[in-house]
């Protein structure tokens, strides 16, 4: 086995993307799945099974590797700097990443650089929350996501399971948003910067369902300032790999910041077949301090649907379907088994026309889903 | 490990390119290695290193791969027709590769179908050379592949080396030709075909050293009749996966077959950056029945540049100068050490200028081989 170029950490889809990029630009990557089957284990040869939580787990992955990056937010930050000690550089670094692992400390930074922000308190009583006004979201600092961990509060009940999970919560005004949008960029430890261009993200429940580049009828003012915003916020936090900034559109035209990610994010994935240089192969470029790619859409419309677990529990069979129904839409599975709701894979089209490519896409989607056209 | 959709021989950088779309498709490929640190191997976590001449050895890949393909065409037809026989599908399988294998039996059965080639005979002696005329083209039947066993004769004496070999040989007329072409099916089982647009390929000493898609200045009659040509071939030989049928276009602007492959080609390179779908893609779509993908190129011009093993030892440190100087150029980096002339990389670049794509191309080409734009 090559001596790793790079160690990852975490075996979801992210990293299992991450390696098709690796193998083009020959980068031989050491990783640490969490399973012996997990989604990137299966495609990276050179993997360890183990706990990300377990210092000495990670002190022998990333061993003779000299860059550390990662497939999510979530490795303690005291073992990062106990891996920084020993010479490895850890990029996305645990201080950048503190702000995508505990959105009190994100909405706190960002308020002191003056980022816009839904107006925001953590809370820690009922007492505090009817101080903060209803209706709120509320949302744990620290975990949640998906959905998971935030919780709409309309009346004190709807504040209950929030209280009883005994985490540290955070109140957000309930913002009266047009739709949301993600701004990403990539940024390297000598400060080269690219942004991509802004993106449209349509939730279901919570959940990604699909992404439209770029954003249809955005304000070219807006989106610059999107895009300057996830700039400066990248710089300002010393962000190395990717950043997603999740905003809102209010309905009166403003952005304001939702999340903070620092990987490739589900909003970035059109770039694989949509954009010069797919946001994994910046991130890779990034981490290791490579000139970055361009970021550019390669055609004026590329809409990504993601393929969440439905009655299709099958997807390699149903695979010769969907290719057979639209033959022209990049199809990407995780290697994942299929359970209600969870992200298994995602398809692309792109083309001159917006309605087309949607159809396309959401055909294909809604073909792995529950195998009938979305 | 989960059970393999498809099973690999032979681990070189069309393995290795393969495992980049098999990943998207969700295709779980079970490879056979000459070594432990060849090219596919280092992306191809189920992967067994063994020798592709042992028929046990190849069963033991097999074993519970329902579909067999291959890196190169040098497997004996005898093992593969035992693999038939035991139930496993060899795509190509062993009556279609003999023509990729043997020049003689290529040249016979295309004379059958009355595909046009050089004027050509076996010959076993210089007297049968003499009859056959000089100067002439004199190949080992079998074996040669870049330039090595081709021979091209003027005079008696340049003859000697061929005779020597004890080879099998093959004489062709010496084609006046303007430049070489190539034509790029995928054919899949249930007989689906698609031809991908006809490109220029440009050689220095025998290798392919470039690529241009599409074939600039082509006249569209004969463009239509390479991909005609190429496709009745697919269909005639039953190749399935992807054929490149080489060919000479001459000054006097006939088309004249060159030679075939039976596995993606040096020649579709371009497509995994330039095409919809990607030759390794349909490849893999081919040989397991699945529909295939559009071949249509993204953009008017992609230029690919083969690395081929110069000055630079270092192609990884290399990489970082490379992408300052283009970073919009795609790398495709094959895990191999450099040796004089060997193809470790290739780089693609795209655009609607054929000029300044092919000066980018040719700029990260020349900086990997020798560290000088070529």
């Amino acid at each position: 086995m090559p001596t790793p170029q790079l160690a990852v950490i975490g075996g979801g889809q992210l990293a299992r993307m991450m390696q098709q990029s690796a193998i083009g630009l020959g980068i031989d990557i050491r990783l640490l799945a969490e399973g012996p089957d997990v989604s990137a284990a299966q495609v990276v040869p050179d993997h360890l099974v183990g706990d990300y939580t377990d210092l000495d787990t990670l002190r022998a992955v990333v061993a003779d590797a000299p860059v550390v990056t990662f497939d999510h937010e979530h490795v303690p930050p005291e073992h990062l700097r106990a891996l920084q000690a020993e010479g490895h550089a850890c990029r996305p670094g645990p201080d950048a990443l503190l702000f995508a692992q505990d959105k009190g400390a994100m909405r706190s930074r960002l308020g002191e650089l003056g980022a816009p922000c839904p107006r925001n308190a953590i809370i820690t009583s009922p007492a505090d929350l009817e101080s903060f006004g209803l209706p709120a979201v509320v949302k744990t600092t620290r975990g949640g996501y998906d959905g998971k961990g935030v919780w709409v509060v309309r009346t004190d009940a709807d504040a209950d399971e929030a209280f009883a999970s005994g985490r540290v919560l955070l109140a957000e005004e309930l913002v009266d948003f047009r739709r949301e949008l993600s701004a990403l960029v990539a940024r390297s430890p000598s400060g080269e910067i690219r942004s991509y261009p802004v993106v449209e993200s349509r939730q279901a429940d919570g959940v990604c369902a699909e992404v439209v580049a770029p954003a249809p009828d955005l304000d070219p003012a807006l989106a610059a300032e999107a895009r300057e915003l996830a700039e400066r916020i990248a710089a300002e936090l010393d962000v190395t790999g990717i950043l997603a900034v999740e905003l809102f559109e209010t309905t009166d035209g403003r952005l304001l910041v939702n999340e903070l990610a620092m990987r490739p994010h589900n909003t970035g994935h059109w770039s694989i077949d949509g954009a010069v240089t797919s946001q994994f192969e910046n991130h890779l470029r990034a981490v290791l301090d490579l000139p970055l790619g361009g970021t550019e859409a390669r055609q004026p419309w590329t809409v990504m649907v993601n393929i969440l677990g439905g009655t299709v529990s099958d997807l390699v069979a149903q695979r010769a379907v969907v290719l057979a129904a639209e033959p022209d839409v990049a199809v990407h599975l995780y290697g994942k088994s299929v359970k209600a709701g969870r992200k298994v894979g995602h398809v692309t089209a792109y083309g001159d026309d917006l309605d087309e490519v949607l159809a396309r896409a959401r055909r294909a989607g809604g073909l792995f889903t529950d195998g009938t056209p979305s």
